[in-house]
């Protein structure tokens, strides 16, 4: 993964806990069932940070997933709870890049990371070239806007 | 579950097989997975007696499932095929049943017995008390129609 | 389902906010995926109650879900945080029969009710005919045993 | 991705087909659910070559996957056929690697590709550094072994 400029990222944080039917026969947590907390932490951030699907819909945008990355490092067992850092990386082009770390709350052990690209498409699937609008004045609000060069 | 007038079904079988990520930390398909597995016997119901899902949706209808029974007999295994036999219980009201019998394919044991239970919706999501004219129109092709006492 | 005497039951609650990827096409909680919440409601009241998935375990028993019973009442939508109640009925008999209330948590709308019952097994996978001890002990610490007839 | 030794590859393709649960609020499937086709592929792989789970796990092994790469290319929808192309990519070193072509049945628009690497651990988790013995053996037959340098 690139190199990022720390001052332009925000982070959430949230838990969970292992649920029994997301182990595998390995006892360990199946590597598929990662992507469903990838999903909690992106919708713990846009809680938090007021970006959260609901509103981008009605903002008249969905946001489709193109890029998925995933390094798993140590395995989460039933009845781990498990902590999952949410960050978002600005971009200067029309994208919502956000890079996750997936620890064990009880010990801090780094399971996972992780990092989804997803791209801006109208409710009629098109592509969207330039960052809405609406993001853009999320992102100067948060003092991460990164103008194009 | 009631006793049916098995002139009245019509049945579908298909098979599939036990995925990896489909077994708990008991080595046994998680229960929860089964409902997939009704889906799948549904689905490919649909496609064999022409009522698949974008069918009906066209109609201008949605079928949410109300009512859900399953009775566990024995245990599916990970690379174990399964074999879904999935009937339309024919009613004289406006809701579809479906039974389900799932065996494992090798040997013909019984694995779970189940039935689903669908009401018709509008698209805005209003229940349908009548069932549709073209639901009346294949149970009748299909010589299943039970008309209302 | 059953009549049942409520001074012998006990109950846990807890919350769970929906998934985006846990909606279907029609915007609505897939029916499947309230398996995985009654999950989390069983899991929560073992942690609650002391009789948490491990701790079964160490005691050479698995639990089997055999039987599932759902009615789908109202429908759980993107960004719900929904409530799951689950009560433990005690039986007599070598069952662990729970039973769920699943409310939209804002307006507390009954969304799902449901029943699962678990048979008693060893870890080799043989029935267990008699409640095991651990299991007649903590009832009657909780004051919800019930004596065979 | 790297770029690959073609002579050193052996591919196998099945379809599927999605299944109304897997689509997302969006009318597609869900991203997190081509973990599950990509699973479905390696294990029509290992049946079409001699190296399914439950043999592999024979031989005293376990394979978990510890990196994940996907690109969402084009959407699949409810209804879609989709065929996965699953490429055993031979590695001199001591892991096993897939890429997978995913692509919409009939008309072959490419939808996603992936790649995932899995170590090889015993069963009690030891990492294993060497290659085992039938994976050696299982290559030299397929005549995709890559000596180390």
């Amino acid at each position: 993964m690139k190199k990022i400029d720390k001052s332009k990222t925000l982070t959430s944080t949230t838990t969970t806990r292992v649920r029994f039917g997301e182990v595998d026969a390995m006892h360990i947590v199946w590597h598929g069932n990662y992507i469903k907390y990838l999903e909690d932490g992106r919708e713990t951030f846009g809680y938090e940070h007021g970006l959260n699907y609901l509103y981008i819909y009605e903002q008249g945008y969905i946001l489709p997933v193109v890029d998925l990355k995933a390094q798993y490092i140590k395995s989460a067992y039933i009845d781990d709870v498990i902590r999952i850092e949410t960050t978002y990386i600005a971009s200067p082009s029309a994208k919502m890049i956000f890079r996750y770390k997936i620890y064990r709350d009880s010990d801090s052990t780094l399971l996972t990371i992780a990092e989804t690209t997803q791209l801006f498409q109208t409710e009629d699937r098109k592509l969207v070239i330039e960052k809405p609008e609406f993001i853009v004045a999320w992102e100067k609000k948060h003092n991460i806007f990164i103008p194009k060069k």
